[in-house]
């Protein structure tokens, strides 16, 4: 049997199995569900065993389990490749909002609907299923593989790294495939050639030591809101600039060949901005708006607080002001020493009469660029042409994905994501779903993948 | 009998009248307090009959009620002086940090501890006590009074302009003397010849129509917290000028004598950066601190909000960001044209991607400055160097008392605070009280005001 006529002929059992996974609540963000993120390792694990891998098992961190399994019967002359994903999920409230209960998945115009059905249950059981598609028809794989699958990416990873550090000899290989991701459409296939990096800081700046009454003693003390707004006014300019001393001197410049990759995707400005309700779109002077997102370092104010909130008036002169700030990074900048930057900026343009606190926001990750050529990217592309029979769009991302940037640094490979989800799916939101059509696609294509390496 | 000997003789039975006054939670901000405001009028209405001043009555506003009473017997030769206070107090909570609980006064120390005993019921009880004095011992005043106590002065008095202004006739008078205030110290008498004015507004910034993820969207729109920064930052330099556009137009510069007037009242600047906890003062350059305190327009930010204040990170691009500012203006500022002035500046320095909405924030009030050798500034001024055997300081108040500023307005006629409260009686806070000895000190100046009448 070829492993097309296995999956069509298993495909039915494939969507109770993924039925059966989602029904775990395997949210990492919350205590009252570590159990259930164990539960849902250990089904990956017998998932694994049963799709005929038996080197597999539950391994700690110092937080929430992975599951780790390998099959390297290819011989030394195969390459070894990592398919990794995650098994936890994100919390599903407002439960009201849901049309079925997040953890009782319904079937429905070829969907499935529940917590974690497209982010990233779904995504990660697809690559097992060909795994199984192919030993079970065939015997073997043409290629070593480990697996690797965490249940923290939905918090960051944040005892990842220590993990991967510890564990790099048995995790090291020569590729690395992420089933955590997507496509640019139904019709359309993408290659995310570089995702950014992130650091944070708290900013607290201080005046008096205790809330004063604004008509006794304004004029005479000064204001830590009004100090703290200067300070992030000097931070990025009304053009968009960054203003931090050195702050673009480790960025990666866009060569013209980057420029022309990223205005070959199409990007709709103006329906960009009615999508998200702006009045227009702003960013650094000099860049498109694809460019920005995608390919140029941000600073972002994510929350700022002090004084009076309430409704009316209180002629308060407060005590204390906080600002969130998170920057999004490019290749090459390096989060500790964009955060030393910004402590120095903050040291040299704190305002009279007030003191400045700084501490680091935690979960910082390190860019990501993919070199063009780059090898495990070719064989993606060449699969997701044939599938789709259009080139992928070669294309970045704003956000950070901790996991994929620590991999890179420890393990020294640039992984590829070779997932399928889509951008209506709703992740992170009520009503998350995954397109069985796509469920199926992932089988095929990590089918095609494993296809590509007999002929290596 | 002399009044002197009076109010000796029946001391003991006024602070008995002043603790039954305490008694009453005459809390104007809180609803359920309504019917107890209420209660505190009726007290003083049958107090100033009792006094001697039998056309006295409790008058509605849309509000709180008000006590309203005259004695117009001195002839139409003698002058018409208006004595105002207030029968409202301030909230009392934390309840836990008094030492007696707030409405069940105690005299300890040679001082009443309660709610309201310094501010205002002491303060305001005191003339009524002396007026009884005069009357009780002479038969008859030396001067046409009126007197006018509310029961809103401690939510900013709301309602009281539509009040005095229908009622302007009833209220006119040659000279305002206000019993709600205090002096600058035991030993030292003070007058105050200046009270900032107060204009507010509260800014809201709106970016996207919803939150945005801060990597997906970063360097795509424009952040409403930075755009806010940049605003705030505009109105207000580091060197503490105000940026607005013609902000300073209408301000009375100080003059040689009222730079020397303030410079004579004793300022530690070292001992006020200490006792706010500040590192150093902070304010407009080219005037001392006590100058920008007491004499010089503000620019305060009272209260700023905007995406997320909980703890760690939340890599939000938020929707919207808001601030609460307010403004205490000196003469001859008019709050509505620096509202507008603001307004403008903010439609005129709005930073590209974002719209921002300006509202007024309640309670305005125009500032007050009383002209040297002011009528009945010169009385109180006889009267302090008598009872204290110096001459008084010449001081302004940052804060703005909305009344105040009204009667002067709607009266034409500059008030005189004549009143004995002092800076540590813990006003507004848990354990307030006032010292007995100024309570008598109170009665001795009202009944040493009027017999200044007696020599007009």
């Amino acid at each position: 049997m070829t492993w097309e006529k296995y999956l069509d002929k298993n495909q039915s059992r494939f969507i109770e199995e993924l039925i059966d996974f989602v029904r775990i609540p395997s949210i990492s963000a919350l205590d009252q569900h570590f159990d259930d993120v164990v539960k849902a390792g250990n089904w990956v694990v017998e998932r694994i065993k049963k799709a005929g891998v038996s080197n597999v098992s539950l391994m700690q961190t110092e937080t929430h389990p992975v599951v780790y399994g390998d099959w390297l019967n290819a011989g030394k002359h195969k390459p070894t490749i990592m398919i990794y994903g995650h098994f936890d999920v994100q919390p599903a409230d407002p439960y009201e909002l849901w049309d079925n209960p997040p953890f009782d998945p319904k079937i429905k115009d070829g969907k499935i609907v529940g917590r974690g059905a497209s982010d990233d249950k779904g995504n990660m059981l697809a690559p097992i299923l060909a795994i199984e598609a192919i030993l079970k028809t065939s015997g073997s794989l043409p290629v070593n593989l480990k697996l690797f699958y965490e249940g923290q990416e939905e918090i960051g990873s944040p005892t990842i790294h220590p993990f991967i550090s510890k564990n790099a000899r048995m995790l090291c290989s020569d590729m690395i495939f992420s089933s955590d991701g997507g496509q640019w459409g139904e019709d359309q296939p993408s290659l995310t050639m570089g995702l950014k990096g992130l650091v944070g800081c708290q900013l607290t700046v201080t005046g008096a030591k205790r809330d004063l009454h604004s008509g006794m003693h304004g004029g005479g003390i000064a204001n830590p809101i009004h100090a703290l707004s200067h300070v992030i006014a000097s931070m990025k300019g009304l053009d968009g600039k960054i203003k931090i001393e050195n702050f673009y001197d480790d960025v990666v410049d866009l060569t013209f060949e980057d420029g022309e990759a990223i205005a070959r995707v199409p990007f709709d400005e103006k329906k960009y901005c009615i999508d998200v309700g702006a009045p227009e779109s702003f960013g650094e002077i000099g860049y498109s708006t694809q460019e920005r997102l995608w390919a140029r370092p941000t600073l972002e104010l994510n929350g700022i607080w002090g004084g009076y909130q309430g409704k009316g008036s209180k002629t308060v002169l407060p005590s204390k002001a906080h600002a969130k700030i998170t920057c999004r990074l490019v290749a090459n900048q390096e989060p500790k020493k964009i955060y030393d930057l910004i402590k120095s900026h903050v040291e040299a343009n704190t305002p009279p009469g007030v003191t400045i606190d700084i501490e680091p926001l935690p979960g910082s990750a390190h860019p990501l660029l993919v070199p063009n050529n780059h090898n495990s990217s070719a064989i993606a592309r060449k699969v997701l042409t044939e599938l789709y029979g259009k080139e992928p769009y070669q294309i970045r991302v704003g956000g950070s994905i901790p996991v994929m940037s620590i991999l890179a640094q420890e393990l020294g490979v640039h992984p590829t994501i070779f997932a399928f989800g889509l951008e209506d799916e709703q992740i992170h939101a009520p009503n998350e779903f995954f397109r069985l059509s796509s469920f199926k696609k992932g089988q095929l294509a990590y089918c095609k993948l494993f296809e590509e390496f007999e002929k290596i």
